[in-house]
């Protein structure tokens, strides 16, 4: 089959590999779409913490298993450690993760653990269905923001899972609302704020929200919400830090004083990815405004500086080499 | 009466003055004891966010009104906003505070609103019911805790108010062990150690617990601690940082990868005032170990540098002047 590998940093080349034979409860997936993160840029520059190279990179994968379409859950969990048993398989320790630790969706075809398939329904189209995981990743950050209905939200950054973060807030009866510091990124995602009536907020005083979420990696999000919350409020660490600088122990003092609750969230869940498929179902053309174009595999490469730079929308393999839809 | 009063820092002076009168809803109580606590010795030297001077310091009191022995939650809350009514009057935005806002308990009498008191058994000794304020602050540690029965619980600093905690987890249900790094420390609670069986935690490599306090101004705990949670575990800031330097961004990707929470604990309510003496009332012999002496109004400027140093238990100001409990 044809993929595309990562063999080094900055090194990203197509080739023709055989695929290994499936193990006990696993199975050939054939892929249609993959969706490009920008951990996917990240990692081809820079490496990461959990990549072993030479790798297959992609975790936003969208496939056929005979007539029915899936998407998967990247993740490998042990399924009996503490956290497996409590619905939090995001959390195993022993976790590997598709296009990390194993071969992933840059490719035809991909083995996963049967378990890992979430089914979607035919009519939604697979360039939008392999969006569901960047979107399950954005439930977790509101999952871990605890009860939401009728609670002012303030999400950092309008990159597209910022907004896909903003998108499932309000279908959970929350208000977002969300600061982006770059003007042109506001506008290219102007159509999506149009459709969906997500508002940017433009008054750095306006306070009292009741959560607070980063979905982009500058430690200012973590500086600038923290008094922007109510007492009692939560701040969910959604993206990790790029930055190594130290922060201040004042803002700690915030926490103590006003009681801030300050939360992490990484990755997602099984039963997240599913509750992901059924939003981009209700949704499927405000999320089609998100994504720049299709792509086909061996363009992927060129890409990603353009990913890297966070100026783009969501760029998605068409791994049948065509761009229609 | 006679009070001790703060005049500017480093100097308090015992002097007679005449108590004003009590304003609707307010009442005289007549002290009998007021505990020193170390944020008495703290603004004694360099202020505190809440002072405002010349003030009679002292916010650990309990007295009599008529034949009843009370406690005073020592704030002063509005009543009125989305923090009072929904029981988390500690965080009143209005709050003022006994002994920083307004005339603590340093004195014969105090004015207080009615609704802080809290009524005392008459058989649990005053010197040691004035301990309830401090007990109730750890409780709302604990309460920020979340659901703790059954849970392994890390508490940095073995001061008195760091036991008071480990005491109070114990009667939920929880599995407390307590860092000291200051082996005196250990050594000058080893009998409250014992009669509790409260652990002291010299294993630094153990981990994997669910919860953790400082209680303790210094940042280490907080760097300690993180690594040594469970995925999804949770730190409770009780103590403020008196440092200024920046804590690493690294630290924060440790919440966002493993999903901790950190949340803050400030203050407590007249609720946690009212469990804190029930608490007392059970363990007032153990409680009684955590007690240096108690002394007499006149001097207490003479041993605020040793409640600084944290080289010392608990003092007691017995206000009639007598050491006899």
């Amino acid at each position: 089959m044809k993929c595309l590998r990562l063999e080094s940093p900055g090194k990203m080349t197509l080739q023709k590999v055989s695929l290994s034979k499936p193990r006990e409860r696993e199975t050939v997936l054939q892929i249609t779409h993959c969706a490009v993160c920008r951990t996917d840029a990240k990692m081809w520059t820079q490496g990461h913490r959990d990549l072993i190279l030479p790798r297959v990179p992609g975790h936003e994968i969208c496939g056929m298993l005979g007539t029915q379409k899936h998407v998967v859950w990247p993740g490998r969990s042990c399924g009996r450690c503490v956290q497996c048993l409590r619905g939090a398989e995001n959390l195993c320790p022993a976790m590997r993760i598709l296009g990390f630790h194993m071969d992933g969706g840059f490719a035809e075809a991909v083995i996963v653990p049967e378990e890992s398939l979430v089914p979607v329904p035919a009519e939604l189209p697979g360039h939008i269905a392999c969006l569901a995981e960047p979107l399950a990743c954005a439930l977790n950050a509101l999952d871990q923001a605890g009860e939401i209905p009728g609670k002012t939200l303030l999400i950092y950054g309008a990159g597209p899972v910022g907004l896909f973060m903003a998108m499932a807030a309000l279908e959970s009866g929350a208000r977002p609302a969300v600061v982006e510091i770059d003007p042109e990124k506001v506008h290219r995602t102007s159509r999506f704020l149009r459709r969906t009536g997500i508002e940017i907020c433009t008054d750095p005083d306006r306070g009292d929200f009741d959560l607070a979420v980063n979905a982009a990696p500058s430690s200012e999000a973590f500086k600038d919400a923290l008094p922007r919350l109510k007492a009692g409020g939560r701040f969910c660490f959604f993206s990790g830090l790029t930055t190594r600088e130290g922060i201040q122990a004042d803002l700690f003092n915030e926490i103590h004083y006003r009681q801030l609750e300050v939360v992490g969230a990484y990755g997602c869940t099984r039963e997240q990815m599913n509750r992901a498929v059924q939003i981009l179902a209700r949704r499927p053309d405000d999320v089609e405004t998100l994504i720049d174009r299709l792509i086909s595999l061996h363009e992927v490469p060129s890409i990603l500086p353009l990913v890297l730079s966070g100026k783009a929308l969501r760029f998605v393999v068409s791994v049948e080499g065509s761009t229609s839809r």
